[in-house]
């Protein structure tokens, strides 16, 4: 019996897409908490730890954590609703889809936008970025720390080097949903201003809650604003007195917060921050299955879409389908193997590569063996497509 | 034993606060399915029922459901940002708390709202709605149908008669967070243009999704918008195409639904809509609860925070403390007997009364005994509180 043929048992599929991702039975198990009252003593110093802890995961002492219900896409209507005013500049680096979006946010809510667009699989060049911020004033640079539709990882630390040295007003917001517990990021020492993700990826909980975490610079730039902020649900003159009650031990209201997703997401942060392995060795184990899988990827013969080694994420690999094969010889049969990934997301390129996603327990819990079974499935399946052929 | 002894050997306390309610186990095991690709054919029917259940829930044919990820709040963002363009006016009905959050929501998005202000436990009279609607042309009326704050029932039909008399492009706007699934609603008969609410009260489902349905009407309004939507993740525009395929059994990718929380509306929506009590005797039920928990309320001497018998909800309760009695006497007995009531929320009277929720399987699920439990908590602490004064 081989380790795909195992999984075919297994109660579900190996979720392997770049999330949502596996997720522990002790944090499903917290999502299934009995009902709770939001401001009930034991469900204060739930959200209360969640904040704390948040504030480790992304390496910062005084960041502002707003964990609001919503998914990762909330996370931009609050940066750009809280941040950026009527007709102020704001600069997108662009690495895949997820620019576009970003962009298109930031418009809903009256920004100019730029982009510097780099060629599919690139980063944009530190030139490039500096070029730009001396061309004229932005109040933001945004881009995705890792672009799931490419699987590209940006220099983060590079880039806020740049903007601090070029252009030292400009907030430098991090796109981290991608990124955040499965990449190497240290708010404070790359001197970020934000940080927004979400819980069904690296950070192991199921979807459904927007995380942002905000620098004081950028709580200050907000505290400045001279126009009404343009959302309500997203505003963090509603929020940020929620997120201090909570985090002192008191209750206040605004919206209700999804009491079941804060315990799930309690019992998540308290494996990554508090327990071994260290968030330092986690990243480790991300690399070593990221290596593992880009290793095996490219000794079947597959191209990886990001051009430089240096700039492919750790927690998710995107593959180009190898010469006459396509999704429908591929994902199917690792279906059929107990393997779902994904299917392509940037536009231009759809049709022709897949993702695999290695984040949370399924590249940190090795006796797990979901990067074996990864690796043997793909193995198996491509052999069986170009058998076929 | 008493019945609130018992309840003190539970798991947890019995949660009666207008929402989050009472969760049955099979809901919360849903929560904890396993974790799904958000993509997969498995998936895609779940939520495509749910958008379907969702219909029947507010016995509507043609509504369009939207799921999001979000609390009920994100609601009044969709419909100030979708429905109403900058400059446009708005009327409120105020019967507590809500109509001056949702009249802010409002504002924050451009439009000039008119709030017309019932007294503290009073409805809005239908010669005050005629009388404003004659003075100037709204784009939208919303009402909140039960304030939470308040436990106040607004008379839907009759508002909706009213408004397609006086004006009949007046859109129609049901906050139903705290009455659908527990009050009768019929949005076509009635002829609501939106009903928005969210899972964690009649629904019977953790927080965490904001649910709107929207009438033809609506989305016709929506469609000839002359100004661009001023919201991105509440966009419409978004999350149309995407509410249609899911519904058609087509994957489509805005932002990521949260998956867990969907099964588990999906276990509950199943039960409310397609099993034994049907929605007519659940709103028998939820009556019968009520009027048990205030004769019983009468009887200890407390009084109602509704003026009126017909504009009292049927899924929760307001009470003034009675005489020289305060929260502090009243609510820790209650905590202490196992039983979770709410405080006060409307500011004018919030030390002076407190609120118990009724809704879902603590109403429909009589066998369990959730009403005895309150009522008998209830009688033993005041019996105290008025033994220690």
């Amino acid at each position: 019996m081989t380790t795909s043929d195992q999984f075919k048992q297994a109660a579900h599929k190996l979720l392997v897409i770049p999330g949502p991702i596996e997720i522990s039975d002790d944090v499903l198990f917290a999502n299934a908490h009995p009902s709770m009252s939001h401001v009930s003593p034991e469900f204060i110093p739930v959200l209360g730890d969640c904040i704390r802890m948040t504030r480790t995961v992304v390496d910062t002492a005084e960041g502002q954590p707003f964990l609001i219900a919503g998914s990762g896409t909330l996370g931009w209507d609050q940066v750009a609703a809280n941040l950026v005013e009527r007709g102020e500049n704001a600069l997108v680096l662009h690495t895949g889809y997820f620019g576009d979006s970003f962009t298109e946010c930031l418009e809903t809510y009256g920004a100019n936008v730029d982009q510097i667009k780099a060629e599919i699989g690139a980063t944009v060049s530190q030139e490039a970025i500096e070029s730009a911020l001396k061309s004229k004033k932005y109040k933001v640079l945004t881009f995705t720390h890792v672009d799931t539709s490419t699987a590209v990882l940006s220099n983060a630390k590079a880039i806020a080097e740049t903007v601090r040295r070029v252009s030292p007003d400009t907030l430098v917001v991090l796109d981290g949903v991608c990124s955040v517990a499965s990449e190497e990021i240290h708010m404070d020492a790359w001197d970020i201003d934000i940080i927004l993700t979400a819980t069904q990826k690296g950070l192991g909980t199921p979807p459904g809650l927007s995380v942002v975490v905000a620098s004081k610079r950028a709580i200050e730039v907000f505290n400045s604003r001279k126009t009404r902020v343009t959302s309500y649900y997203g505003s963090w003159k509603k929020w940020l007195p929620i997120m201090k009650a909570y985090e002192s031990g008191n209750a206040a209201y605004f919206a209700t917060p999804p009491v079941n997703l804060i315990y799930a997401f309690n019992a998540s942060l308290t494996k990554i921050t508090k327990s071994s392995p260290s968030l330092a060795q986690r990243y480790e184990l991300h690399r070593t299955a990221s290596q593992r899988i880009k290793t095996a990827a490219k000794e079947l013969g597959l191209k990886p879409v990001p051009l430089e080694p240096t700039s492919a994420a750790n927690g998710m690999t995107a593959l180009y389908y190898p010469d006459g094969l396509g999704a429908g010889d591929i994902l199917p049969r690792l279906v059929k193997k107990g393997v779902v990934v994904a299917g392509g997301l940037h536009a231009n390129i759809k049709d022709k590569y897949f993702r695999i996603g290695h984040m949370g327990i399924s590249a940190v819990e090795q006796s797990r063996g979901d990067v074996d079974t990864v690796i043997v499935a793909l193995k198996e399946t491509l052999a069986e497509a170009r058998a076929a052929k």
